[in-house]
């Protein structure tokens, strides 16, 4: 496959789009050529982090933030990058979720994209953020990253967002599909899906006295109200750091969304008005490059060692024989080219 | 200062087991060459992390905890690692705390030692895990790790423990002094300090609430009955996994602590008999291991390439100018020796 012509990637070229997003995912020399090219016609689009455990109906939520970009106005161009770390099982199930995407499949304003764990979560977050960059550059102005919620890579990856949604729904009995404190953390926008199931009240009062905890308002009495009555997204623009919203949601019905949009937008104008949008430009940006250098230096490490060398000098500390320093002393020795 | 004897270590002597962590935490060959003769004869102590805010009263916490291992019929001997990674502020504060530990200062069976900021985060872990080690080959057959609960450090170094205590307290009004969700995902035991405060009531509901969410029960209304109810330590062991006891204590009058005592007791148990012990074990070492390479993997890269040439690679990726790969590119070329 010859090098994409990046011009017509500028110009939104379908198959160009679609043959670069396949360069780049490969990690191949013409992918890193071409995001030579693409780089510095990014920082464009609004990136929305979308992020979940299985089960909580993420995908008929994207779909539905799809649908609804697509039906405004003067609707932007929207892509998406469904990132899926886990293992094998959920290749089927990604296909079924893109299956009920087939609404938007007539519509050329709208890209989806799919990408399959790479073993690596480092390399995961590395191709996630260059497939963002080609979207970036061919014009989508809303470009969605889809993760399922389940760990460290999840938080990784939804940090390349702008805007980062965590989806929850009521009434999951299973340890995988519950809440994990660490996603929270770095949710702007709290969603209960399903909120029209049992427990959703319950979910939706937890989640905000989680919120109440975590993000405490100077005022005693205020912050209880405030939380207890479901703080509305201008209300909680005024303080001069955001206050994540928690909205329920019924996605298969479409409700909820219009305060979904508008608790969005209001992200946008608060990062914008505070000059949180190019900080996060920035830490996303120096964070790639930490990234890349952690990746490339233990890679060329590794490159220079074999893995029995490994394996038998962390046996060795697991049972005492040698402490960790000297086992990195062995290893890097070892490493040296 | 010669290497110190490790026999005098192992015998417990003070002067020696002082001279030793002086050497440790000062990183040099002599505190390396020290460890490979203590390294073979350590993990045996319960490691205890203990973490929270300031202001949650947690130094008062450990004080108790200390007193109380000491005053039991046959009493372990106690070590206090005290860790803080915060800026130069909180070396006051420490020593603060430190003068209250006088009621223990004539008890040749306790050790306490206070460890200040080194800069680096991951050298700081390092600089802790030697410590640990120093304690717990010369028999202190409890170790407490205090680590002030602000972010990720905390985590890392906390994650050294087998038991980690997560310190909260009612009605702090303060954006540092609440809970951070991250760290509520590393807690065995989740503590409410003050618990005589008005407001009490209400951060327990919400830590119950919360962990309701996060530890599922699998039958809903046992669930429901179980955090409302506050569950026993005996009943939370019930279940193949660990459930998080929620205790109030009130640490300044000596309160709640027959309670704590006995969850630590069960959650020692609950490791031995499942396993976790040595799993966390192993894992505690692998992540040394992997820290250490990480760190001087960085460390040598460090060494060849000016930080002016970093920053201005990273001045000109922001900027656009080039992308994160043609950065590491330059910045690997620059690194090799």
């Amino acid at each position: 496959m010859p090098v994409t012509d990046p011009e017509a990637v500028f110009r939104g070229e379908r198959l160009a789009v679609s043959r670069a997003l396949t360069q780049v995912e490969s990690g191949s020399p013409d992918g890193y050529e071409l995001l030579e090219a693409l780089f510095p016609h990014t920082g464009r689009a609004h990136l929305i982090g979308v992020t979940g455990a299985p089960g909580t109906g993420k995908s008929t939520l994207v779909n539905q933030l799809v649908l609804g970009y697509r039906q405004a106005p003067s609707p932007p161009r929207v892509a998406v990058v469904a990132v899926d770390p886990t293992s094998p099982f959920s290749g089927g199930a990604l296909l079924g979720d893109r299956v009920r995407m087939s609404d938007l499949a007539g519509d050329p304003g709208v890209f989806v994209r799919s990408m399959a764990s790479r073993g690596s979560l480092g390399g995961l977050a590395v191709a996630t953020a260059g497939l963002v960059k080609v979207f970036d550059a061919a014009g989508y102005q809303i470009i969605i990253i889809e993760t399922v919620g389940a760990g460290q890579a999840e938080v990784d990856i939804a940090s390349l967002a702008h805007t980062t949604i965590v989806v929850e729904a009521p009434g999951l009995g299973d340890e995988i599909q519950s809440i994990k404190a660490g996603i929270l953390e770095i949710a702007d926008i709290l969603v209960v899906n399903k909120s029209d199931k049992p427990g959703a009240d319950h979910t939706l009062r937890a989640l905000r006295n989680m919120l109440s905890l975590s993000h405490p308002l100077p005022d005693e009495n205020l912050h209880h109200e405030g939380v207890s009555a479901a703080p509305s997204v201008p209300e909680a623009v005024k303080f001069s750091r955001w206050i994540p919203p928690v909205l329920p949601i019924t996605a298969t019905a479409g409700e909820g969304f219009q305060e979904l949009f508008g608790a969005i937008e209001e992200h946008q104008e608060y990062l914008k008005s505070s000059g949180e949008w190019e900080t996060r430009d920035k830490r996303r940006l120096k964070g790639e490059l930490e990234d890349l250098l952690q990746h490339r230096l233990r890679e060329r490490w590794e490159g220079g060692i074999s893995p029995a060398v490994y394996q038998a000098a962390l046996k060795q500390v697991i049972e005492r024989e040698i402490t960790p320093w000297r086992a990195v002393d062995i290893l890097l020795e070892g490493g040296e080219k």
